[in-house]
């Protein structure tokens, strides 16, 4: 028996719509987006596309009448009743009502602004120009969008059951890194692979095997929607956003140096526990722990995200030993480039040491590598980066050269005022 | 949208049935139904289930009342309008109305005769006794149930994921099969997999998969249902059963002796073209083919289902030259325990010499070998045989001992008429 109306009803979309709910995000922009809401409401702020990956050529893959009827459709999107009510009543790391009414209140109303499209070089120039509360909201849809829209080029080509087994190898091959985590005890993993990832079912499909095959190693997933529809816990704290666009703000010298610990100090006001976590390396790591105040020594633990993530982990270690901080009470959060080999690693390393957890993103939710001829899906560097503020170009100096941002007299600007000397480069992946 | 119609009409089932439609059985059954309904209508056959792989204990994986559930489900089956429809009207081999019209009225009016069931030794004696043309008909159904319930005991021990990503990996292990065979030119390559198959709904994606990935090198499907609803061809001629029956229905050893030819007398009068296959391993090939008349000799091909392939393949080939005939325009289809491997290999040893296609069976249908512990879904060898007629048992001397049936002092008659010495056992597999 088939379901008619279903079938009727997929008739009536013009799209396959990527993007259907506002709480298809990470949830970090949503504490993000109410910490600005309350702090920096007023300023104007760019968000920009930027593919690190240049060989893959976005625009000639995509093509630009599908992509603004996708970025279209999100902008006709707004909270639905569910969601809101799960916002408002869900319990978050621990604490109920996380989210004020007054931010809910303006939440609910909120569309997505407009956005600017250009072609150049291959590549796709999309801007988002508005007050930053808005305007962040667009990352994650954003990257999201054209992530889908370039594997779904790629699919285009495929016929039903080559669908169909590279679906069955992709599941496959995510299962082997399921066996090989499931074996090792005191793992605590969480999906934050909603940026980069596949499609939206796929990422579904990953929480869920995780959810069955991990068991109590998955702590939860930074998709709100998917948090929501598949019962387990939101996860996430906050981002290089934050610094950037606070130091774009600083008029001064002195008050750009103030800038990434004016964050935390606001941060600090509403947050507690494992949300107070410190994320270093938006300029700098060494000089940034080495300046830190005394308060932030009591934070709960540090997000190592750019950098070799033991080396940044040791540097962590060595810091709360300085402050006279015992370590195993202190949790490290990796998130940067991890596949199960480095996980496996690191947690070899550390256990015992330090309270680890493990922020699982691109090569868990994206990794058709290999599935297809000329590694057609392979993941690529696609970031959506808060390029400006009230005028003033962003900069992020990161532990790797290969993910710093801004024009370089702005950079050597930073690099003075924070005291960053030689970095090492790595290679960015995803 | 769920389709509640759907949802409660499978909660009416009491059962999963695993065989649904009296088409849900090999091609050449129902060929050799209709020749045994022409010419043997009144002989009393006895089938019996045999299972050559004693360490899978039938008996203690699957439940008697589940077994007998799925057995007397089948009785209740009859021949659906659709599918007589099909059964009459369709072209098979070439040939419109292969069916006659007074065995298709017989074969619309059968339900099937009953049967007896019991355990011992950890295993089941399942026997039908009744007319050949009746009992021959429950060889095929007996196997899928017995075959399916095997599985089902292992899968109802597994999750929602596991369950899925073991269908991923069974997916993904034929698709590299696929793969390696759409390679080759000139391949000819039948689903021969319906008694050992892993299940109904597997075999039915096997198929499609190869219609999808294998184009014209696949060339049908000995499963009636399936060739129906994929609208492929419906492949196979005849097998050891009649023979084997016609054999033990002699009353003299010069009877005996004439037997296999009588049957392919009586083929003939039905069947030309790629119908006259000669199956000629019953009682041992190189006997058959020294002896075989003249009449034999213009016939199309043979099948080669016992002994080495390669072997045989080059008996057939020596045969054919010696009795004057080119056998660039015969064909040979080798139908024993193929897979990938084999088939590449006899397809290379023989191009160019000999018409070739083969029929791939429980490797193609049921190849879950290494895909849950302790191999419990590996294949095994399960077969359901004609043992007695008219109370005279039946016997098999094949060209693999391991392969031979019946009561030591018959197998010894039958060896003298038939001139058979010293044989190579190879191990049987499927």
């Amino acid at each position: 028996m088939i379901d008619i109306a279903t079938r009727v009803w997929n008739h009536k979309w013009k799209i396959d719509p990527i993007v259907r709910s506002m709480i298809d995000t990470d949830f970090y922009k949503l504490l993000m987006c109410q910490s600005v809401f309350r702090n920096k409401p007023d300023a104007r702020v760019t968000f920009s596309l930027i593919n690190r990956t240049k060989d893959v050529r976005l625009a000639e893959l995509i093509d630009e009448g599908e992509l603004r009827e996708h970025l279209d459709h999100i902008r006709s999107l707004s909270l639905s009743r569910g969601e809101s009510t799960w916002l408002r009543g869900n319990t978050f790391y621990g604490k109920r009502q996380m989210f004020r009414p007054d931010f809910m209140e303006w939440f609910e109303a909120l569309r997505l602004p407009d956005y600017h499209l250009e072609k150049r070089d291959g590549q796709y120039e999309l801007t988002f120009e508005g007050s930053w509360p808005e305007v962040m909201l667009w990352e994650i849809p954003a990257l999201t969008v054209l992530m889908e829209l370039r594997g779904r080029a790629v699919l285009n080509r495929m016929e039903k059951f080559e669908l169909q087994v590279l679906y069955a190898r992709a599941m496959t091959k995510l299962w082997e890194k399921v066996e090989r985590l499931r074996k090792v005890p005191a793992l605590r993993i969480a999906d934050f692979g909603t940026r980069r990832r596949h499609s939206f079912l796929w990422q579904d499909w990953c929480v869920q095997a995780l959810i069955e095959g991990l068991g109590d190693t998955f702590i939860g997933t930074s998709n709100c929607l998917i948090a929501m529809r598949q019962e387990v816990e939101a996860i996430g704290t906050n981002a290089h956003e934050l610094p950037m666009v606070y130091a774009a703000l600083a008029e001064t010298d002195e008050a750009l140096a103030k800038a990434p610990y004016r964050v935390l100090e606001d941060w600090q006001e509403e947050h507690e526990g494992n949300l107070r976590i410190i994320l270093p390396d938006t300029f700098g790591t060494k000089g940034f722990l080495k300046r830190a105040p005394h308060w932030l020594e009591s934070w709960t633990g540090m997000r190592i995200d750019s950098g070799d993530p033991a080396t940044g982990a040791e540097t962590a270690i060595e810091w709360w030993k300085s402050r006279g901080e015992d370590p195993r009470k202190k949790l490290v959060i990796f998130s940067d480039g991890l596949d199960v080999e480095k996980i496996l690693e690191l947690h070899r390393q550390f256990e015992g040491r330090v309270r680890v957890s493990f922020g699982w993103g691109t090569l868990l939710t994206n990794d058709f590598r290999g599935l297809v001829p000329n590694d057609a899906l392979r993941p690529f560097s696609l970031v959506c980066k808060a390029v400006s503020a009230n005028g003033n170009p962003t900069v992020k100096l990161s532990d790797n050269p290969n993910k710093s941002m801004g024009p370089a007299d702005e950079v050597a600007r930073y690099k003075r005022v924070f005291g960053v000397g030689e970095q090492e480069a790595l290679e960015v992946i995803v």
